[in-house]
């Protein structure tokens, strides 16, 4: 028999917590016989005294145990999914849940909407007239083991302890903590029946990590934690100091998923410009094919990737998958009587920054995200970014092109946009797309 | 306006709340408004970051304003008051009062119940045969205006945000916090009307702090916060390594008392074998006298206490404030019939420690404290300490006794007792009964 207050003050004190007792707690506090205040308490000791893996493991598996968890079987390879952190123009997920399911590998991913100011899965996916992420997990899982794929929202029997942590986290000061972020993730991802995942770490001016040892430590606690709780997880450092791709909005990366898709130039940007994008769908994708078991090596599974991606087996997927979920491409089209307006290049030089904070709530002033969970979104709220990092500019160059249908919203999104960008004399230092690879098994 | 969330964070993050920060929690937790998780990750900050001195002040005057706050007017002297963090033995309360009030210095004195291994004043006096500590606020003020002293319990009106506060505090691990613990005290103090008060903070086996650098932290920051709440405020550090005066229990300590007020023996013990009873009420005693505006040095307000002690006033005050509260001192009886065991020196040597906690448990088994605040004492359970701390022993002799009404009390409390002293070979080190003095005005 433990006592709540005992428990407290063993993490106050900073001492390790075992696995009955982070159970005890979890466990009374989703089935309501621990107060909230004695789980905000517990919750404070944990930001300011810390866990060990071994903790974050057990609080993720306590989690998990307190909703639904998804299995899978007789399946040739293992159901495997992918997460990030969060990021400008980060469309990776729409190219590749197709990519990955179109090599026969399943992906049963459970997404997220617009957190702050980085986009959501979910909210690119409504842009398609008719797409319903709200199945059911019986109908999700039936999808998953007929197409491969499926992409839908959190369910009420996924980690109902996550939940109602969560909303506690968010009133008490208490998200900021690497251990509860590790169980917040993980327990979601573990309970899609998943046995491999692929983390995307992003780092940068425009990632939540601000610094490359931040992401490092996060992708390395994500990976440990992982492992710890009986699954395969490969973590990438990846940059977040411009957005990824040219396109940052709903319907409008859709858009730019397409043009790759097809291999065919959207809104006069030639698919090429996406490299980007595309090179990190294919890593990212690549990594979930070796976790599967598909593959063996990364570099052989990126060339696999790579083809189903030319040959239009991916799209075909992708048509499917919305197809399956009541999404109508055929009806999908990006307006074109928006009215754009633009910043530019007020001196010559080259792309020295972006502050892909400003670019984010810049969006969200536009109508691209939410500022309230209550707010609805404006899919063809939109940015275009015309130069990228380290690009040469002339005076005068377009750098962002942005639309909203609502006048009054592009003029609240216009200072934060022009504090998004940063002109030099010369050119700074490249980072790599991917900075480091973390792999725990 | 403030968001909690955002000033939980600013405490988590180590930095320093202002008054109308702190005023808004503490407002809003005793009005109901802000909910119990939000102030309970808000305590768990300040135990794990600390808060500073003017912090502490700042809190204690937001917990005092929830409450009526007495005050006094066209007095000769201020109010002063004394407060202990316990001890064993310690009736020191009993005889300060009345002398204080014999001096013509009001002593409006709000009283606790044993907590943990210490006793309660109240519960000493409720010994007494009819002894109302029930008075309302009204009646109490009347008392101390006309008999210079009163003593009686905490009552609703009086820092209410304290009493919840306190009630949180007690199930989320988080009452080890000397800021809190300042403010609860200070808080309640105040509101009495006071404009001194003297603080024993005790150090050693029987007390709270163990150490004297603990009890001398505690100190410092009593003062110091009483200094920046208004309070002029001295701290006597004093020695808790073994029981005060001889008798342990709550009628007994009454009788101890009355000894010592009348000069007389009792139960075949001289009142010389009460002097550091007498010693510390009298140093406490004139320490008030000085903050009370009544006399300018210590010495000379020493001289007074002891003579007002000697010739018989204090024990007049005594039975003044006995009878205006109801208590009938011709009924008080210490029955005669009562079966006492007793603890002896299995070797030759000197006493070497006392262990008060264990002796504080040994009571509460015997019954004269409580375990859960729902029991009910027995005023006669006690314990006699035979020989003090360096006294030399024989083998054989009588160290401890005790009795219960009831056999399987003294069962219980036995082991306990067993434990409560150690007999040394050679004497030790001899402590100072008062360590140190710390005034802040």
């Amino acid at each position: 028999m433990f006592l709540p207050a005992q428990i407290i003050k063993k993490k106050r004190d900073g001492l390790c917590l075992n696995k009955d007792e982070i159970e005890f707690m979890v466990k009374g506090y989703y089935q309501g016989d621990l107060p909230d205040y004695q789980m905000a308490a517990l919750l404070m000791a944990i930001v300011l005294k810390g866990m060990t893996k071994q903790e974050a493991a057990d609080l993720t598996l306590s989690m998990l145990h307190s909703g639904d968890v998804l299995s899978f079987s007789g399946l040739s390879y293992l159901p495997v999914d992918k997460h990030s952190t969060g990021g400008i123009g980060d469309k990776t997920s729409l190219l590749i849940a197709p990519i990955v399911a179109a090599c026969g590998v399943p992906v049963p991913m459970i997404a997220g909407r617009g957190l702050g100011h980085t986009g959501g899965t979910l909210d690119k996916l409504e842009s398609i007239p008719g797409f319903n992420t709200q199945l059911t997990l019986d109908t999700f899982k039936k999808q998953v083991l007929s197409l491969s794929g499926a992409i839908i929202g959190q369910t009420k029997e996924i980690c109902p302890a996550d939940k109602k942590m969560y909303a506690l986290r968010d009133v008490t000061g208490t998200v900021e903590s690497i251990a509860l972020i590790c169980g917040s993730i993980l327990s979601k991802k573990i309970a899609e029946g998943i046995k491999g995942l692929v983390m995307d770490v992003k780092w940068g001016t425009g990632a939540f990590m601000k610094t490359q040892a931040q992401a490092e430590e996060l992708a390395t606690w994500l990976a440990e934690t992982a492992a710890k709780s009986g699954l395969k997880t490969t973590a990438f450092i990846t940059d977040m100091n411009q957005p990824l791709g040219r396109f940052v909005g709903n319907a409008i990366e859709v858009l730019e998923c397409l043009s790759i898709f097809k291999n065919e130039p959207v809104l006069g940007w030639d698919p090429k410009t996406f490299a980007d994008t595309v090179e990190l769908s294919l890593r990212l994708s690549a990594e979930m094919l070796c976790l599967s078991g598909h593959s063996t090596d990364h570099e052989s599974a990126y060339n696999t990737c790579a083809n189903v991606l030319k040959d239009g087996r991916a799209y075909k997927k992708f048509v499917e998958m919305c197809e399956a979920q009541g999404g109508n491409l055929q009806q999908f089209h990006f307006p074109t009587d928006l009215s754009w307006d633009t910043l530019s290049a007020d001196s010559a030089g080259f792309i020295d920054s972006f502050d892909g904070e400003s670019m984010g709530y810049g969006a969200i002033a536009l109508g691209a995200g939410r500022k309230q969970t209550t707010d609805i979104i404006d899919p063809f709220a939109s940015i275009i970014v015309h130069k990228k990092r380290g690009e040469r500019v002339a005076k005068g160059d377009v750098i962002l092109s942005y639309t909203s249908k609502e006048l009054s919203r592009r003029e609240a999104a216009r200072p934060l946009l022009q504090k998004s960008f940063v002109v030099g004399k010369t050119a700074p230092p490249s980072f790599d797309l991917i900075f480091k690879k973390i792999s725990v098994q």
